[in-house]
């Protein structure tokens, strides 16, 4: 039951010669979620030995550059691999403008559609469901337009207890409904309840995308209780007036936004290129929120 | 005097783990002139510690994306790093349609200006020239209108010999003239001809510049004599008739076509992604032209 985020590209506007910019894969019970697509993402998902079939749902935050230049290139390897798959992007609704030249002038054509879905920016939105997974969008604040995004299993039926049944002689018909909630009524009338027939479903797992932003409260109601959030931290927190300007959020703000949304985990990149040394910025915000971690490209976090 | 080429992506359409898409970065007496621009070219300019404000002057090959999916970062990039060198892309008229949403769209808007000067694919044209370096394109032969470059050193006056300076006592403002082809003449009316008083200056250097091309002959006249050819070579030799219908060539093919231009040496790129081992590659095409060697990104060949 994966439940895993890979990090493509963890660099701010400028790339460096060790990161990428944004770009992350995650993976919720083989759904494979792309999370923008800056430059050289295609490149990264081919050096981590992602499959490129698979990744056909795409979500871009925003339409700043280092956060979507990777499309075409992206939709050009998915045609020359002779995938036939429809692709599906939530992004705003500018970027089908953007990139439509570049794809319509494609050698061939495409052998698969392009479904454009605009985010909204006014309010969350639950934007993609299936039977086991939901996704968010929710407005986070940036210098334009930008959502972030909350990716949470379903709550899954509890377990039938292999002890419960056989003490009950419970027959297979039943078990639908005792997942469903029901107790079970035994021949001589006893009502044995759920609870005991039953081992409660792990808690649903959930991963909140908060890139790029300022330090901005209203985002805390949409991710409370994350298990993983990655959040931006373009700058240490002696750059607080400089992040505020350029709508950007720094390493103490950032989990200042973790603690109180009391998520389990705390993923900081969109690094700045001038930090060389990332450790420095995650002491920092280890002081506010002690379970910080540097994402690098290629890393992988597992939520369990 | 630096004359030396360095290949930042080698890849044919899809990249891979080792390549990136095509893009090189050629010095010509300190012009650096950008060749192509797929995807990642700004991330292997930074890696290969070239200077972005050096590179303002590009030259797009045609329109199939892993030769300009890169322009869009690239020229972001420089608004980021704050330049303020108009950039001049020598491209199919094409391309600004296909870019310019993107550009349009970028945050704070550029602080140059961008020049497009479009290719014509009917005959050679000298496409720049400034007082040392000349620019010729040439239509090749691929699926879409494209052009190969020729990159050559206009000639150099002769060097006055100082020998003969202190011989003859030769006054400093006789000097340019002697240059030029002038003799000098002493004060007892002797002639001293000009082959005597000069040392022949070094033989233009020129570097070719073809891919994506099926074989086509005609590129012959247009690079005889190169000192340094850089060839397609998407596929080995015994899928000559594949490069035919996909209008791309084989090592045996670029190396005919090096061999019958009289060029000094062959480099060879643009590989098919199913390609491992490149060595195979360079052996085929040694067997007919032994001069060959094969591109690999980050590689530099000086032409001395």
């Amino acid at each position: 039951m994966p439940f895993e985020l890979t990090i493509l590209g963890s660099s701010s506007a400028l790339p460096t010669s060790e990161r990428y910019p944004t770009a992350q894969v995650l993976n919720v019970l083989e759904r494979f979620f792309l999370i923008d697509c800056g430059e050289g993402t295609q490149i990264q998902i081919r050096r981590l030995k992602l499959r490129f079939a698979k990744i056909t749902r795409i979500f871009i935050s925003h339409l700043h550059g280092d956060h979507y230049f990777g499309l075409p290139g992206l939709i050009s390897t998915y045609s020359l691999l002779g995938l036939k798959n429809d692709i599906h992007i939530h992004a705003p609704s500018d970027l089908e403008r953007l990139i439509r030249p570049q794809i319509d002038h494609m050698k061939h054509g495409l052998n698969f559609n392009i479904h454009f879905y605009p985010l909204d920016f006014k309010a969350a939105h639950v934007i993609y469901a299936d039977d086991k997974v939901e996704v968010t969008s929710f407005p986070v604040k940036h210098s334009i337009p930008t959502c972030g995004f909350l990716f949470k299993e379903k709550p899954r039926l509890a377990n039938i207890s292999k002890e419960a049944m056989n003490k009950y002689n419970i027959p297979v018909k039943c078990i639908q409904d005792i997942k469903n909630g029901a107790d079970f009524i035994l021949e001589n009338g006893t009502v044995i309840p759920n609870h005991v027939l039953t081992i409660p479903a792990c808690k649903p797992r959930s991963y909140a995308f908060c890139t790029d932003t300022k330090y901005y409260e209203p985002i805390i109601e949409h991710i409370k209780g994350a298990d993983l959030l990655y959040h931006e931290t373009t700058f240490a927190d002696d750059k607080r007036e400089f992040a505020r300007k350029t709508f950007h959020t720094t390493t103490k703000e950032a989990a200042t936004l973790a603690k109180k949304a009391g998520v389990a985990k705390l993923v900081i990149g969109h690094f700045s290129a001038r930090y060389k040394d990332i450790d420095a910025l995650v002491s920092e915000a280890r002081e506010v929120f002690p379970e910080t971690y540097a994402a690098h490209d290629g890393d992988v976090f597992k939520v369990i």
